[in-house]
């Protein structure tokens, strides 16, 4: 008789492995054993810039960010990740480069670790797992390439409305300089195009 | 008796394949039979805006730019491609969008298509082309990283240097005006910058 799996609890990464990776639910419950999760209280450091990034972060619950320092000491967002989202330092996992930047936690943040290892059991269990990965990584590049756009030519509101079309829940969870920060803007302009933008009756959805 | 292959004149991309992806002389000559190669006219469209982008080119001679427009019709320079560069709009390619870029001859340009049909023909041919192609995909992301990275938070001279750096033969080929669009600066701060650095006694070597 077949074990009824109508009752599993499902951590939110299994769910989505299942739901966005296109992989079976025995192959899921099989994964499932072999990751690691790990929690961090808001303000802790899961990589330190001169670091070798070893993992990719999926966050199950919490919100990450990750972020550079300049010449003079400011600090530059690059990337948030909520729940759902995953955050690392590709090329420092990849070439084991030193890693440039810097991943914190804005709040307390639950996050599965997605190392070497699992990439290389997900590729044995599924053969569906290796098409996802491609994915995520060219996921990631369409999302860079976004980001270049939009620093090269987008005006503040523009990227603004980006920003909250991209990260809808976030709006409340972040600071405002920190929002300013990831879009290459200082908050004086943020504050005009919130401004702008309440005149004109937006809100955000 | 082995054939003589000391007197083989090739090509700059198999020169490339045989350097770099670390692809034997005889799975080279087996592939170059499948490669197909392009000349383009100074000022000719390899790629535009709304066309789904089918192939990577590698520049065998010339120079290509891929650029954007902004809702202004200003042009962003995103990357320049001289000899030995590959150039693309990789989600357009892996998603099939629409590509929201252009690819242009800056110089009359030859070069290498490399479409999905040549990639798995290579997969097929050498073990080490799909971790060479894996090494060229984690690559970019690493120079678009960079990108931000500078984008962000990197004053107009950093950004110069880092320019030199990359492209050390592009000076005297691209007009300034286009080194400044890359670099997300105007070209007075380009022309102040490069003033400074006179002044400093700065030679690109």
């Amino acid at each position: 008789m077949q074990p009824d799996k109508s009752n599993i609890k499902m951590q939110p990464f299994e769910t989505y492995l299942l739901r966005t990776a296109g992989i079976s639910i025995d192959e899921v419950m099989l994964l499932s054993s072999e990751l690691k999760r790990v929690s961090f209280l808001k303000g802790k450091l899961l990589l330190n810039k001169g670091a070798v990034c070893k993992h990719s972060f999926f966050v199950e619950k919490g919100l990450l960010r990750s972020y550079m320092l300049d010449e003079s000491g400011k600090e530059h967002v690059i990337q948030f990740a909520p729940e759902n989202w995953f955050i690392v330092d590709r090329s420092s996992v990849y070439f084991n480069d030193a890693s440039e930047s810097y991943i914190e936690a804005i709040e307390d943040t639950e996050v599965v670790l997605i190392g070497e290892d699992f990439i290389c059991k997900a590729n044995e269990t599924s053969p569906d797992f290796r098409r996802f990965n491609d994915k995520l990584l060219h996921n990631h590049i369409r999302h860079m390439q976004k980001r270049i756009n939009l620093l090269l030519g987008a005006t503040a509101e523009v990227r603004y409305l980006s920003f909250i079309e991209m990260y809808p829940d976030l709006l409340l969870r972040v600071p405002q300089w920190m929002i300013a920060s990831y879009l290459g803007i200082t908050p004086e302009s943020l504050s005009r195009v919130r401004k702008e933008l309440a005149h004109k009756n937006f809100k955000p959805s």
